[in-house]
């Protein structure tokens, strides 16, 4: 058995892996952290039976842990990362602070880093992309939810230089559990239900330049990402319709054999057959993500549509999906394909 | 034109209050007031294009206004309303001030009263029920959301007699906006979302004694009233399923023409031909409450279905029905029948 | 493996049943039949990636299946148990077919029975309550939804004669996956999202005699049912306010412990601590059953409150919890508890 | 008083018509008809307590109305249009029957027209763009529900030759009203609620003509329009995402201005402070349409977002408010501004 354990476990992503820990054959829960509600059980925060004791985050036993996921926020997570490596855990960090390869990117985005020793030493945790260095590493940088659907749609693209211009638009809706648990105006019932409503929209979003990095990294030559996300009177479940121009032979139905054969391997990739178009209803409470390509109208145009469960594909499914990799466990263990 | 001023006007009562003051062709807002939001026009704090500049309560010209509203919490509302009918103005409250005409029952389940010597004077305004106190009154105690579809299904039934045990169980579902529009765990959207869930279930509510008060009038007896309400992850509206045994005689057909001999001249009143339930759609966004009666399945066993729009018939369409009752206006001026 | 066969695959509960056997380390899809859809692979029907062809139910390979699950209408249902069972198969029907254990009150309530005489050797699938004779059986009639919850909630008190007044009333809300697959203007989502109504209030649905059966076994004595459903907008969960008068020992604290001795073997059942309320998000999406209990607020008045998900607990999960209990496997196989 | 006809009554334009036409202070319904429900009062339609009795179409006295409504289907309106303006009634058409200016388009897309010789008659019923054109026309195209907000957005824009690529994209979410009112699959309540799915992406939705129509006549020249439609698990409203390629000096703050210009004397555009951006909240139940600019994150990229209730400023609002105009009324007649 895994021994895991959990910093932040109360937000929405350690609730979500406390769930998955309960279905998964090898964990065994070492740890759930939480500074709100140190003490009491976790039954008490939320609705369920789960009886695991929260305990105070300086309190965490963390050699009893083989692997620690930190659901803490941005920040917050590098010293945790750094004090979880030292005592000899491997670390999987729900939060941004790994994602981001070049320290003063981060700088700009989200301020002075914690941890910056430990950058290089972190591989980005996009489980079918990066899948070799995932199995020997020690840190992962567990990807965004926003970036999780269109970098596994784009990479094989770039890949292969399809793209013509190096713009690519993201116009993407996601549940208001990405908001996070704690409760403000934004997330009041009464102003997300039968609303829809875009923000941050152009180049504004932290996920936006962790796009751009790993676009780059696929094409070899500089992508700029237009990010606009909305906010759905939803809970859960991410949809991107991503707009991008391509080379003229590259056609829908190519577009689709070619993740055929670049995912072929990947249980949890859903290529939806032609003419199909990838919805929520194909991806929430699994860890799948679901892949569709349209033709846009014009030569060159392509409108891929693809989905995710943004607390599972995008966040703690994929983090359990990694720590599968990384102890050389079947890459399914736990989850939902 | 009625120059109307608002106390507490950020709220989700005030808010409906000034679209109801646009639509109404004898309203001219006096003045609209916030203690949070004191400084900033309306269109800041709702998505709206309302240009009214909110000023700070004690700033409030109550000389230039016939009448104002009282949007502010409980306990907050009795000095407001001492002040301005001092000042001259007519005052409809719409919190639980004075609903209560026993100052001992308040206190056991408000605390202590801010202005006593005032509840005398006040009219509940249930206004199919007391349209003549209303007319010719100055303070105008708003019925509560929950009370006034129950009570305007059974005070003609309590005042027949036809109420065979003295208790009456009200099972409720209100739409989120009656929690208000205070960010807390309880509005967060993903915890009201796809829930359903009951809270101060039994005799713990206050809108019980209220609702036992009128009913009690209305029979000449004691009743009481077991009360149940329920979270629906809707905004609006509260349907209640109300169970009675009354004396053999009364069948549903029976109470559907007392209801309509009863409301025959209340426009707002919406009795269903038998057969038909009331449901939240026939009543939300209007002023309107729905009534329905069906079999309970053994002799002298009654189910009521009733339906209102909590922030209209159950908040601040009342109000301003009452308002219209208050200054002579035909009932249904600035409403939906 | 247990060769597991499917009637009526492509009704929500058979998609539930699919989704199950996925997640089940013992269960193989022996087949799956629809009339309906019968050749197409399952994923053409519903947005998922199941591949499994459905057929046609003639075709079905009754030899090839140890059990067989049927989630095909009532009156359709009887025959294909007879013709499983008379292959050898053991049969686990959710349709109404085998609950009611009185042909004329099946007749009253459906019409004409299909399989008359295998009613006698069908055990009702209540699983908590019925554990020992399923252990042996070989026709489950897995109970309705709407009884499922308070037919537990209620089935220890009735034993133990803590009953006063033999009426009872169950006030109920359901999501509208209770509604089926099939659209209808009842179904449609404009007439169904921001609305709530009750249907078939009463004495009028076909879950009540089903209802005052058990609790007539349980309590030795004719036992009322007053039953009101109500559609929810939201597409899963059944959330039950029951109200009951009890001798005056009965305090909730009492209720509490009773359940706590009764179910103290029972996965799934998740009895709240005292001042706790259950709701849909105690266990939608999984197979629980949450039970609490408040004070009426007048002496032998008791409120209970119960939440099961309509689709697990409701239906598939608790066929399945069957059939592990049938087959001598862990009752929590491939379920969540 | 103005009499106004509706045929094809009980869809949700005619539906949100009667509603309008009873809060107009000007108009007094002639007739509504209806195929499926003539015979029946509207009550039994909808929960409401409209009691117009519906009548079959071809018993609709024309002669009594001054303007006739027709929420039928395309292909079906044509000939209508062409029978009430032969007795003498203005029309306002909410099909796309008189929508496309050229008729081999209009074949391309619709199939052949049923009354071709009225095309060159017809308005577009844009209220704030084609007004003059309004105020003395006798048949109306009233747009479709897609096309309203982005043109508005895009008009003035457009007019200036601020566009640089003839390619728009506009990326739209639209509530499941749009979807009319028959039951069918896509519009089942379980397949809507919690989901979030795109349709008819790239260049395949019947309102992309419209749009590039119009778009084309602001700018001179032509426009290619990539549109993708999404369905939102909401009732009402559309939001429109679009992106466009401007020349240099357009930044937000001038499209700004240059709205605020154009549309100064327009009550229902409700253009929104720099920094803001549109949503649904801004707009739904009301006829407005809600503007908002923001930098794409590029030199000459701009996002638009702008909303519209697509049952109101969509259809029935614009409709009324064109009748509004026709008959030289104050535009917001029976309207929310």
């Amino acid at each position: 058995m895994i021994r895991a354990g959990i910093f932040g476990a109360t937000g929405y992503t350690g609730h979500e892996l406390l769930r998955i820990f309960r279905a998964h054959p090898q964990i065994k829960t070492a740890f759930a952290s939480s500074t709100t509600y140190a003490g009491q059980p976790f039954s008490e925060v939320y609705p369920c039976p789960y009886d695991d004791l929260l305990i105070a985050p300086e309190d965490a036993p963390l050699d009893a842990a083989d692997v620690v996921f930190l659901c803490t926020p941005h920040g917050a997570s590098a010293p945790y990362a750094a004090r979880a490596l030292e005592a000899g855990a491997k670390v999987i960090d729900l939060s941004a602070d790994f994602r981001l390869r070049d320290l003063k990117v981060y700088a700009e985005w989200y301020g002075e880093h914690g941890a910056p020793s430990y950058t290089s030493k972190a591989v980005y945790g996009l489980s079918e992309i990066y899948r070799q260095e995932l199995v020997r590493c020690d840190l992962v940088a567990n990807p965004g939810c926003y970036p999780t659907g269109p970098l596994l749609a784009l990479y094989p693209l770039l890949e292969r230089g399809a793209l013509v211009s190096e713009r690519i638009i993201v116009d993407a809706a996601s549940g208001t559990s990405g908001a996070g648990a704690k409760p403000s105006l934004k997330t009041h019932f009464c102003n997300v239900h039968d609303n829809y409503s875009a923000y941050k929209v152009g180049h504004s979003h932290r996920h936006t330049p962790e796009m751009e990095q790993e676009l780059t990294r696929a094409a070899g030559s500089a992508v700029r990402v237009t990010f606009c996300p909305h906010l759905l009177p939803i809970a859960r479940g991410i949809l991107s319709t991503v707009y991008v121009t391509v080379a003229p032979d590259w056609t829908p139905e190519r577009l689709t054999s070619l993740w055929q054969a670049r995912y072929a391997d990947a249980p949890f990739v859903n290529i939806l057959p032609d003419g199909n178009l990838a919805s929520l209803a194909h991806v929430v409470n699994t860890n799948r993500c679901a892949l569709s390509v349209s033709d846009g109208g014009a030569p060159c145009e392509l409108v891929i549509v693809t989905a995710i469960d943004n607390l599972l594909k995008g966040a703690s499914g994929q983090a359990v999906q990694n720590m599968n990799l990384m102890f050389g466990l079947d890459e399914t263990l736990g989850l939902i394909a």
